[in-house]
Parts: structure tokens; C-alpha cells; sequence
């Protein structure tokens, strides 16, 4: 009897211990994480009115955009896949293979900066990029207006987005417009955000054990915040540069834009959320593994050897950063007619 | 007085004679077409469950099911182009032009027949052919079900879409899928369906008069039925063969297919249903402007000159066959994950 009262409260302890780690857990993640909002965020100097982005939605699925007509932001940012491809890197015009593996649209409203390396200060002015890039869309800049004016459905939208304006077909409005439309492309209410909400049991105990080791290995020093990512630059190898394979020595990432000696090999750390529906990873998308991906972490930029425990646990919490995918009706673009600029051969 | 009483019975004498004409008008065209119907047709041994319209739309969607992992049924299909794209002749596996103009698979399910030459018997069979064609997504049919099978999220999808088969992830089972999704992408209530309902005003004048021009010039000879067509084969140049840019030497048609003399240079007539939406035309996507198009047949098909007042008319008339476009959420892909099998670089 006595030892059986022990027993019982010896569970009841443990119980207490538990709470109170579990309690701890949750308000040294909240110090470092925050929740997705649940609404898009405004973007400064980009009221997201509802025409606005109904229009940013056509022209993110509109392949007439790019010299071919046959690739829009949609094939290497899909909507089914993560906000990405299925691609290390993407296959452009004619064929040509990206640089790098195409980062994720979801969510990158919450990015500080935008692609990989950080030359694009926001949405709007990351969409001005790919069209224009001759291994992806090709389109030259000074084309853009001139195809969307040749598409006569356009007119009315471009009015109805900018209103006031005498020339609103314009490429600057055709970016701000897919800003809009890619803000709304945000993941609430997964299992983390509903965790850092306070609710407990939103993750499993081995989420919450991989979350742990995210913290206390160093992982969220970088990984954090909205995003868990996105929000600094990092040198990729901090400790030990990684393989060639992962890391080739000619793509030297932020040092190509700022040119700046201590910015070889740096790279904007790339958000979390969603890793899961995103493979393959890195810079290069050679690693296809998220468990591969997670030791070379560990090893080039911890300078700790994961132990295959430690990487589950890590892999079954990023699981965790998989929200509600965006709800996306696909939308019915305007007609070409017939002196509507043609694609290029 | 007497003169405005003469006058009075004159306007009312045009009125019933107008009335009477729009009633033959009607009558006519009720003989020749049909409405689309409001909600998508069964098709034959292959019932369509929820589960199995959202399995095909996924598969429709996922670029994984072609060699590169970046070319889907809708690269070319685009729900937002009504149904087919803005290429001439699509862009496959490798920048590969295919052979012919991607014809619209809106009311594709009201075809008699799939593809120009009608080598496909329904959309089941026609599913089939695009993912195997290596100019076109290129995968080996003996590698799309271990594709499948690679992303397991596939798994409880295939066995709920096929419920009681032991081994459910079969290419003719994703052609199943994707079949009964692509008959819900029907595009009813346009002008013309309405028109055929009884509603008098749901075609302007003008296309009331391209109606009668199109009956009685003859094109609703072969463009007839629910789709204005698909219904039958036509030799391209019946009266007089248009110029090999129209019509080039090399394609043979549905001569291809059935190897009999009398169908060298026979095509299927396409369905003129969204053709507004649909440039360019004909097998070889090579005449961007529908009246051109329009004229075209005029004398190919009908040995006539159509006039431009004959040619604007019916092309106004062709307006009306634009429905309304199919409310497609954009689905959620299954992930790949370590194991799923890699793009074909």
C-alpha cells in the first residue's frame, strides 16, 4: 500500500515535471517563433484592394508574360507543389536550367529580402526578375506592357486595379499587382502556428522533443522568427564548407550582389515553413533528402554531428511547419486576339 | 391620318415577320445543335466518384508525371486559356514542338473522338497518350505507375478512387482519374446555350445573323451538335486545299491512323465551343485571327468568298460559344518525398 502510494506519486511528479517542461518549451519558442498571421499582411505602398489581386492572380498564372507563352510564375511556383517545382533547379526558355533551386512562393511575404541571395528588396520587385531573366521567362522589360496592352481584356483590369492612372498597363504596376496576389499566398493554422498559439497538444511529443533539439542545437540561431528563416544571410559552411556537390565554388551567392569579400558563399537562410512539401533543398536542390539535408546543416553550419535520433526528431518537427495551403481558383485570363503580340519562336 | 394607321400596320407586320423569323431561327438551330448540358456527362464504365474528380484533377496538375517533372496535362491544357494554350504547336520534353495544335479540353468529353485524327476513342485512351509521347511529357507508360507509387501520399487517394483493387496505382486507373475530372471541365449557359433554351435575347442581332449565315452558308454541315463540332472527320480542303502553311504535306492526318487512301489529309473537325478563346487555329496552329480563320474554311471547305460583312457576322456569332469557364481549385499535390524517383535531367 505504501509503496503503491509512492508509485502514485511519483507519477504525479513526473506529470508536474512534464507540464512545467512542456510550459518551457512553449515560452522559449515563442521568444524565438512567431505564428503566420491568419491574414495577408499589407504590403507599404501596395493597397491589396480586391481587383488588385484577382488581377496579380492572372498575371502569375499568365504564360503570355514570357518570351515563349509558355512559362509563368506558376510553373516553377506551383500552388500543388510547396510554392515551388519539383526541380533542383528550374528549366527556363528554351530549356535553359535556373541557377538556383526555385525558392518557395509561400509565405516569402515574411521574407526580409527576396531570392537566394537577396538582391530583390521585396515581392514587387522580385517579380520583375524571372519575366525578364533570359534563361527563365526571357521577356524583355520594355515588352511587358506592350503584350498585356495587346491582350484587350487587360484594359479594364489594369483600370480597375490602378485607378486614377492614364497608363495603368505598365510592368511597375504588373509587379505591384502580383505582390498583392503573392502576399495572400501565406500557410496559417499549422500544427506549429497552433502550438506557439498555446495550444499544447498540437505537436507530438517527438515535434516537441525535435523542437528542442532545434533550439538547443543552434538550428533556430538562424531559423526563426515568422518564417523559422528568412530573415538574415548566412555563409553557407559556417563551420565546415559542404561538398562541391551542394556548394559549387562558382556560384559565390550574396557576394555577386554586394561584392563584398565576407559575402562569399552567403545566402539568404531560406524559410522552413513548409520544408516537407518542398524537397529537393538547398541553393543547389542536390540534396532530395530533408534528413540528408539536416545532417549537412548540422555539420556545415553547427559544426555538430546530428545523431540519427536527433535528425527525426528534428525532421518529424519540421513536418510541423506544413500549413493550410492556399485555396486557389484558378483564374480565366483574358483572350489574346489576333494583334496580340505572338510568342518568339 | 390614314398614312400613320398604314404606317402603324407595317411596323407591326415587320414586328411578326421578325418574330416568325427568329422562331424559324431557333427551330433551325435546335434541328442542328444542342445545349451543353448543365452538369458533366457519365462516362461509360467509368463512374465518378468525388474522390476520383479530385485524384484526376491532382494527376492533371502534377508535373511529376512527365520525364522532366515539369510539363502536366495543364502546361498545355490551361484552364485559364480555354483549355488549351497560346502556342502554336505546344512545347514538350525538351523544348520539343509537338506536331499539332493542342486542341481545347473544354467539352472535350462531347467529342466523338480525341486528338486531330482521332486516334484516341475517349478521353481515357487520349489521357494515355501526351504522358508516353516523348515529345511531349515523355515518361515511359511502364514508369508512370512506379511514379505513382514513389509519393506515397498517392497511395490512400488511388485506394479510395478504386476502392476494392488490391493493386490500384495503374496508369489505366490515372487515365480513369483523369478522364472523369476532365469531363466536369464543360462550360454550359453561354449565350448560345441559352439561345438554344428558348431565350430569345441571348444572342445579339448580329449574331442571330451569323447564326443563319453559318446554317446557310453550310459550316454547321460538319459543325454541329452539342460541340459545333467533333463530331465527324472532314478532309481539310473538301473544295480547295488551303496553302501548305495551313495545310503541310508532311501530316497526313487520320491517314495515320487508319492507312485508307480516301483519309489522307482528313481531319477531326474541331469543336468551335470558346474558339474565341482558343487562337490560334487549325491543326497546325498557324492563323491567329479567327476571321482569317473563318475565311479560310469559307473557301477550303465551302468553295465560297465570304464576304467581310458574312466573316463579321460569324465571328460574332462564334462569340456566343464562349461559356462559362470551369471553377477549378488549384489542388494540393502529394509530396515527394527521399524515395520518390527523380526528374530525367
Amino acid at each position: 500500500m505504501i509503496r503503491y502510494a509512492v508509485a502514485l506519486l511519483s507519477v504525479s511528479c513526473l506529470f508536474a515535471s512534464s507540464a512545467l517542461a512542456q510550459d518551457d518549451l512553449l515560452a522559449k519558442a515563442k521568444q524565438q517563433f512567431e505564428p503566420i498571421p491568419t491574414a495577408p499582411p499589407d504590403l507599404p505602398g501596395n493597397v491589396a484592394t480586391p481587383g488588385k489581386v484577382e488581377l496579380g492572380k492572372m498575371l502569375y498564372f499568365d504564360p503570355r508574360l514570357s518570351a515563349s507563352h509558355a512559362i509563368s510564375c506558376s510553373s516553377c511556383h506551383s500552388i500543388g507543389l510547396g510554392g515551388a517545382d519539383a526541380e533542383p533547379t528550374s528549366i527556363g526558355h528554351r530549356w535553359q536550367r535556373g541557377g538556383r533551386n526555385a525558392p518557395t512562393v509561400l509565405n516569402a511575404v515574411f521574407n526580409k529580402v527576396q531570392f537566394w541571395d537577396g538582391r530583390a528588396k521585396d515581392l514587387e520587385q522580385q517579380a520583375g526578375g524571372p519575366m525578364a531573366n533570359p534563361v527563365e521567362m526571357a521577356s524583355p522589360t520594355t515588352h511587358v506592357a506592350e503584350q498585356l496592352k495587346g491582350i484587350p481584356g487587360y484594359g479594364d483590369l489594369f483600370a480597375k486595379a490602378f485607378p486614377g492612372e492614364s497608363d495603368p498597363i505598365t510592368l511597375a504596376n504588373a509587379q505591384k499587382a502580383i505582390a498583392v496576389f503573392e502576399a495572400t499566398l501565406i500557410t496559417p493554422n499549422g500544427p506549429f502556428d497552433r502550438f506557439l498559439r498555446g495550444e499544447q497538444d498540437a505537436l507530438s511529443p517527438t515535434q516537441k522533443a525535435g523542437l528542442a533539439v532545434f533550439m538547443d542545437k543552434g538550428c533556430s540561431a538562424c531559423h526563426n522568427g515568422i518564417n523559422v528563416g528568412g530573415g538574415m544571410y548566412a555563409p553557407f559552411g559556417v563551420v565546415e564548407k559542404p561538398g562541391a556537390e551542394f556548394l559549387p565554388p562558382a556560384d559565390k551567392g550574396r557576394f555577386l550582389v554586394s561584392k563584398t569579400p565576407s559575402d562569399e558563399y552567403v545566402f539568404k537562410v531560406p524559410t522552413l515553413r513548409n520544408v516537407a512539401l518542398t524537397a529537393p533543398y538547398f541553393h543547389t536542390g542536390k540534396a532530395w533528402d530533408l534528413r540528408q539535408a539536416v545532417a549537412v546543416m548540422g555539420t556545415s553550419q553547427l559544426g555538430t554531428q546530428l545523431t540519427d535520433d536527433e535528425i527525426n526528431k528534428i525532421t518529424t518537427f519540421l513536418d510541423s511547419l506544413t500549413g493550410e495551403q492556399p485555396k486557389v481558383t484558378y483564374p480565366i485570363l483574358p483572350p489574346s486576339v489576333a494583334s496580340t503580340p505572338r510568342p518568339q519562336p
